[in-house]
């Protein structure tokens, strides 16, 4: 099974394009200062500047000491280096039939690495080693890629959210299988928000994350971090082959640096994250199924085809599934009360 | 669902290989013959010779008038060529999750093509354009590999076959959805025979066909063949790129000659197929079930345990799937109804 | 030959990296303010936004009303994604032996596109017809790559422009051979302002430009332009595979409505030019002898093993070639002449 | 400076071929005759056989007891696996550029393995350290490939071999540079057979060397050899994923054991580059210049354009430089006295 996108738009008027995605929001006012704050003097280019060294401390005090930092600026970008710095090309990485990184990269792994995507039917976009294990059958069989990397996204692509327990059974999985675990985390922030852990809880036993930024607050930029150290020996040079080794380096470090060193990161999941849960009661109280836990800012909802019609006259989103009329709400660090109750009265 | 393969053999007797798969058999004296034959004088190199040119004509004698013929070396390279000649690597190739494309060649489509295999779950190894539609949706959504290829399997992995008018709507659909449709007839010639079908009726409708000799009575050698030849602009390039253009190519043609021309291909491939129909019938007249319509050469059967382990003491074979006890038993053109009757009885 | 890059830097001191590159200077404030006024409301994503639209409006201004704007990221992605465009994996690029595109994106377009580079000796950086026809002979010869593009670069890596003559030159060589010419523009503003042209004619003849905004007061950006548009039918799948499609792209695409609109583009690449020719002048007039024409930013001068070493105390700088002791001094819009002066006065 | 190729050839009448390539020559009887031997029985396949692991002896007897065996089916296979086996996309390969792996496959290693070629101009050939040195400065500056392998011809596309000494030369800078060395041994029995050494000591250095037998009087196969085990660990999947993993190898193999066992290669490669030397004396009595040293099968000679013209009318050849009407002579293992005459009278 696989999700299809369907973008309703109106055509003759303005719609409202808040729950469309995150990644339609503003910057967050505090990480654009950083960027004028930086517009200061010469500094060295490729990320030998001192907002780049900054962000690599701030980094490694969310994360543990042996984290290493690599700025990069787009989430396909961060996906893309971050398993491309430890595959070969006769290598392959397990994941969700509904991971990002499989579904809406128009195949950049495969194009840039050479390897091969295999991907995984869940029931809410979660692995499990019980799911894992088969494909890890008859190691060193040349007729086979042979799997390298697990890929899993935190919150995944249908907001649900793998609990501490979770993450140490995969990881340990990962572990004794000789398996690199890589979070996806374009959203790990409203994943922490929405368990109460850490940044470093939510990504407790990985060895390698995509650490979103773009979609919580900032302009743009993510960062690429490896918590296994010892994994980062390509790293730079698959970041310069993917054309992501920006000359001016510190207007995407500046923007970490408030958004973690002053909690931004938690304040704007924080509120993105209360948004859906308030869209999600809605949809419930009038009697409307919501399909996965809400464990972050996106909302899973069956809507009949009237109600569909109706709200897409006014707001843009995706009918995630159009086999079960599944919708998807996603709710941007700057959706309010006001936007939730003006899609409830529609229905 | 993947299929799993294992690989039963003794340590300390030489067991008996022959229904292990179809590539363990020497080649038939007749195409031996022919190689010998080619050995006489000089010949221009990279398939400029005297050979390639009646090769070229018997194939076009089969298969239409419009049809390249190419030769090529393995049938991953006569895959890997195939859709490489016509893929950009932000295209995809759709096909079934069993597909030696996707299961068994290492990845080599991503690695060379770079571009996505997208594999669908079926129930006996065939597509249909039901299977198919989901995958077409929103073409020119730059987020998604671009499906550009069908690739499908005559005889299937499984055993199965298409019929004519299975082949007729898919060859429908593919046009009408403007993709290319490929055939992977690493066993068309055991498809051919099972269901009573000359080459061409075996291939109708595709548009680039892998041609399988090996399997059937050649050392080695297969062919990519244009059925639309307007497909074929890049071929050469990309069958040089991939290392397959023999510069002796005349040892290649020459086989093909008499396999074509004196219906060798039909000869082996009815004596396999019916071979393969005496061992199912002997299975269910145990009462062992078979899991596939035997429409070539292999037999698809559900053992016990206890089955497996006498079996797997004199003879060698996959166990395809450990989780249903589904063993495969593939019978070469050479496997005779001594053969047969030996696995038999040691049930 | 090929060029080496030495950076001298100190390491207990501080050191001025004014003339590095152009790479190390701030954002021009006017180009800064423009990202602020673009930040609010929501906007929809990957280019899909009113700013788009508007630097779109604004290249067809000074390119062509054909022009197509597609906005990137770095100049590495600028330069990958306008070839990776048009090239199959059996093409080749023909380059200067010292384009950026092949010294200095460790090997991006090898990697990211499977094609060749072909590096060509030149005596200045600059290609001519008759440098390239031996390498157009043999067109479908299987054996070897085929040619697609030519990729020169203007200003090119050793300060050099083509003039007028020489690109109408190079585009009728282009079109007559069916090659595609590509402009590696990350300075192109330098070499329009430098050469008295507009942007237009500084591109006259190209069909694709990598078009830079980053060296002459952006924050970051580049944008690649199509001047045919015939040739664009894949460039926004190749964005998306090379990780460039930014989801919030009117923060690069608000950056160049200013930079094109009020003429900052040609007012900082004056800047940046007048201080190269000063700086030439400067070396002139103490003997020092320049290596080629300044039609840009950069000076490239043959010093003294002594004054390498009494300048690189003090200033940050490469040594190109060591076995002529040639360096290289890039002069950012942002320098002035008591730069220049304090640098001419330590030798 | 890059070599160019023409071939001419008749329109109206056969011409003769066998100065054209060692290609166009058929197989040796003996060659021929163990492939009949081998065609017995059934056989393991992928290389589990009995005649590869009689091959696998007889090349460990002839370079080493460490030497690992992959049989592959072309020369431009045995190049890319034996480079693809130890490369990572950011790193290069450096080459003459007159080498076969760089000229004449196509851009295959690039396509396959994404990695740069970094083609190196020399006078006849043959690389040496001097050449080498400046392509190894700046190591990792994550703007440039990385240079891992150093490809080099033994006999060169010219004709030419490196001697003992200049082999150690280059295996130890190669050592001392942590750089791989690999041999593409297409012709390397004629370069054993023109310097008297055995074939160890024509690889002697080597880690990885391509071995030619299609040239030599083989139908098809080459070898790729790992005379550095360690190196190996990636081989089997590269040749599965670049398609040369031959289901029924035994019949690559069984050529490999008489022409190592009775000494064929000697043999042939005596031969060949006995009617060499005669025709480049030939020409040499003629006033006819010959360029590169003879040192194995193939004449470079300057011809006058009459001589080539009256030449082309009964021979093919290519004419290798039209600058400076060098043509090349190869002379397959089965030229004989005669056919030097028959050439030589027409000039």
């Amino acid at each position: 099974m696989i999700y299809f996108f369907f973008l309703h738009h109106g055509t003759e008027k303005q719609m409202n394009i808040l729950f469309l995605s995150d990644n339609t929001s503003p910057a967050d006012p505090r990480v654009l200062k950083a960027v004028e704050d930086a517009n200061i003097g010469y500094a060295k280019s490729y990320g030998n500047d001192i907002w780049t060294a900054e962000a690599d401390r701030l980094f490694k005090q969310e994360f543990g000491s042996d984290t290493l930092y690599f700025p990069v600026l787009t989430g396909t970008g961060a996906n893309v280096i971050s398993v491309g710095s430890v595959l070969s090309p006769f290598h392959s990485v397990l994941c969700a039939e509904t991971a990002h990184i499989a579904c809406d990269e128009c195949g950049a792994v495969e194009r840039f690495t050479g390897s091969r995507l295999v991907t995984i039917s869940t029931p809410d976009g979660k692995l499990t080693p019980e799911m894992l294990a088969p494909f890890l059958r008859n190691p060193g069989f040349e007729h086979h890629s042979q799997p390298k990397v697990v890929s899993i996204s935190q919150t995944t692509e249908t907001g649900t959210a793998y609990t501490a327990d979770e993450l140490a059974e995969m990881s340990d999985f990962a572990r004794s299988n000789k398996i690199i675990l890589h979070i996806d985390g374009s959203r790990i922030a409203n994943c922490a928000a929405g368990s109460s852990m850490s940044l470093k809880q939510a990504a407790k036993g990985a060895d390698i994350v995509s650490f979103g930024g773009t979609k919580n607050g900032m302009l743009m930029g993510e960062a690429v971090l490896f918590l296994n150290p010892e994994l980062a020996e390509s790293v730079k040079y698959v970041r310069k082959q993917y054309g992501q080794l920006l000359s001016k380096m510190r207007y995407v470090s500046a923007q970490f640096i408030p958004y973690l060193r002053d909690g931004i990161w938690l304040e704007n999941a924080d509120s993105a994250n209360s948004t859906a849960r308030m869209l999600a009661d809605g949809f419930s109280s009038k009697g409307i199924a919501i399909k996965y836990p809400v464990k972050g800012n996106a909302v899973f909802a069956h809507l009949s085809d009237e109600q569909i019609k109706r709200l897409s006259e006014e707001f843009a989103f995706y009918v995630w599934d159009e086999s079960e009329n599944l919708c998807r709400f996603v709710c941007p660090y700057t959706a309010s009360k006001a936007d939730v109750d003006g899609l409830l009265t529609l229905i």
